[in-house]
C-alpha cells in the first residue's frame, strides 16, 4: 500500500535523506551536518487503545510511539504537536489526563509540546502526535544500511504486549539508541512495532539483504510462545544490525551501561534471498482489514 | 479549552518563539536567524468533508489548510507527513486520489511528502497533515505583534465557504503572505479559519489590543450576508495588522502585484477593551458540541 502511494508522489528533493519506509523522515536542515527527523504516529480508539484505558496511559503511548521512532534513527526528540479528534462523550477531563500523559513523556524524554489541534468526530477518537527531532548526520541510523554478515540484536523481551499492558506503559529505548549510535557502527536500526516477523523482513528488504535468525534465541516476555514473540507486535524494542567486528565489544560493555535492559544476539543479516528463522510467523499489519 | 490544556504543560523552552495559540509553532533551529515552523491540521469526515466529496479535493484541502497556517506566519512549507485513518469501506482508490490531491498542492506550494502513516478506524475517517516549514527570523509574523492603531486588512472575500465549495478548493495565500512579510512591517497576521468574528478577537487578545472594524467594509462572497461573512469560517484568507504609516504604500502597490486577489482595509486594532464592529456575530468553534 505504501509502495503504491509512493508512486503517486514526486521523487524526494535532494534535502531528503530518508523518507517513506524508514522510521522517520530525515531532512537536511539549514545547518550543515544536522538532520531534522520528522515522525507522525497515531493511536485509534478500538485499535491501539480501548475505551476503558486510562487517558494518561493513552497519552503516554501516543507520545512514546513517536519517541521510539526518533530513537530508532539515533536522534533526540525536541518538539511535539498533538492532534486530538474526540468522539462525543469524551470529557474535558479525559483530555486533561491525555495531556498529562504526554507531558510526563515530554519531561522524561526531553521534548516540548508546542501546539496541536482539537476536533470532534462522530466516530472513534484518534490521537495523532507529530514529533520533530534532530540528529548529527554522522549518528543518523537508517533502516537501510545493513550488510550481509552484520549481527542482529534486539533489546528487551518480545510478545504479549497487549495482555501485559506493556503497549501502554513501555519505555522507548532512547538512551540505549543514542548510546549505540554514538559509539558503534550500527548500520541499520528500527523499532519493533508490528512484530519481528514483519519488521525484520522490512529491514532486510530496505538493506538489500536477507536474514538468518535462530527463533529459539528471540527473548520472550513471560508466558509468550515463540510465535507470539515473533508476531504480536507493539514491543517498541530496538532491532539493529551492527558490524560483526564490533559485536563482541558491544556485548561486553552493554550490561554495565544498561543493567536492566536485556540485549540479545538473535542472528545475522544474510545474502539477499536467504530468509531463515521466521517460519510461518506473521507480524501485525495495521492496514489489513 | 486550549488555555486549560496549556496549564498542564511545562513552560516552553527558550528555543520556542511561538507556540500554542499561534498559527504555527516556531522553533529556533540549529542555524542562527532561521526558524522552523511546525503545524498539524486535520480534516474529519462528517465535519470538514462529506463522504461524497471527491477524495482529491479532500487531499488538497487537508494539505492547503496547513500551508495556509505556514503562510500566515510569513513562512514557506517544505515537508509534509500525512496520517490517514480510514474507516472500513474506504477504498485504496480513495486513498490514491487523496494522495493525488496532496501531491498537487505540494507541486504548487513547494513541499514534499516525506512519510506518514495509515491506520484503520471503526469510526469516521480522519486525515491529518503535519507540515514543517521555515522562515527567516526577520520575516516571521506572529499573531501577537499588533499595536493599537495598526491598520487591519483582509484578502479575498468572506462567507459561504461551504455552499460555494471554496472550502475544498481554496488557494492558500502563500505568495501574498511571503510578499507582505518581506516588504512591509506586518505586525500580526493569521489565516481566517473559524470566521472573522472568532479570529479577529483572537488576534486582538494575543496582541493585547482591542479592535474597531466597520462590518460594512468586510468583503463578502456573492450571496453572503454580513453575518455570514463574519461568522461562517473556512475562508482561509489572511487577516493582518500593519504599521499605519505603511498602509497607503501597501494599497497602492498591491493591485499590480496581485490583480486577482482583493485586498480590503476593514478597520484598526484599538486600545485594549475597545471591541467594535462584530456586533453579535459569532464564528465557528470547532470544539463546541
Amino acid at each position: 500500500m505504501v509502495a503504491r502511494l509512493m508512486r503517486l508522489l514526486r521523487p524526494p528533493g535532494a534535502s531528503m535523506v530518508a523518507g517513506i519506509g524508514d522510521d522517520c523522515a530525515a531532512i537536511r536542515g539549514p545547518k550543515r551536518g544536522h538532520l531534522l527527523l520528522l515522525k507522525t504516529d497515531c493511536v485509534v480508539e478500538g485499535r491501539h487503545f480501548a475505551q476503558q484505558d486510562p487517558a494518561r496511559a493513552v497519552g503516554w503511548k501516543a507520545a512514546c510511539r513517536a519517541v521510539s521512532d526518533i530513537a530508532a534513527c539515533g536522534g533526540r526528540p525536541g518538539t511535539a504537536l498533538v492532534t486530538c479528534v474526540l468522539r462525543a462523550g469524551q470529557s474535558g477531563r479525559w483530555l486533561d489526563e491525555l495531556y498529562r500523559g504526554i507531558e510526563k513523556a515530554g519531561r522524561k524524554f526531553g521534548f516540548h509540546v508546542a501546539g496541536g489541534e482539537l476536533a470532534r468526530t462522530d466516530g472513534a477518537s484518534v490521537v495523532s502526535v507529530a514529533m520533530v527531532g534532530q540528529v548529527d548526520a554522522r549518528e543518523f541510523v537508517p533502516r537501510s544500511g545493513g550488510r550481509a554478515g552484520d549481527v542482529l540484536f534486539v533489546t528487551g523481551v518480545l510478545g504479549r504486549s497487549l495482555e501485559s499492558g506493556w503497549h501502554l506503559k513501555f519505555c522507548p529505548r532512547l538512551d540505549e539508541a543514542r548510546w549505540l549510535a554514538g559509539r558503534f557502527r550500527v548500520r541499520a536500526m528500527m523499532d519493533l512495532s508490528d512484530g519481528l516477523a514483519s519488521d525484520l523482513p522490512r529491514m532486510a528488504r530496505a538493506s538489500g539483504t536477507g536474514f538468518a535468525i535462530d527463533p529459539r534465541l528471540v527473548p520472550r516476555r513471560r508466558g509468550a510462545t515463540v510465535g507470539r514473540a515473533l508476531g504480536d507486535g507493539e514491543d517498541f524494542e530496538l532491532l539493529f544490525a551492527i558490524d560483526p567486528r564490533e559485536a563482541g565489544r558491544l556485548e561486553s560493555s552493554w550490561p554495565r551501561r544498561f543493567p536492566t535492559t536485556r540485549l540479545t544476539r538473535i542472528g545475522v543479516l544474510a545474502e539477499r534471498g536467504r530468509c531463515e528463522g521466521l517460519g510461518s510467523a506473521k507480524g501485525f499489519d495495521h492496514f489489513a482489514r
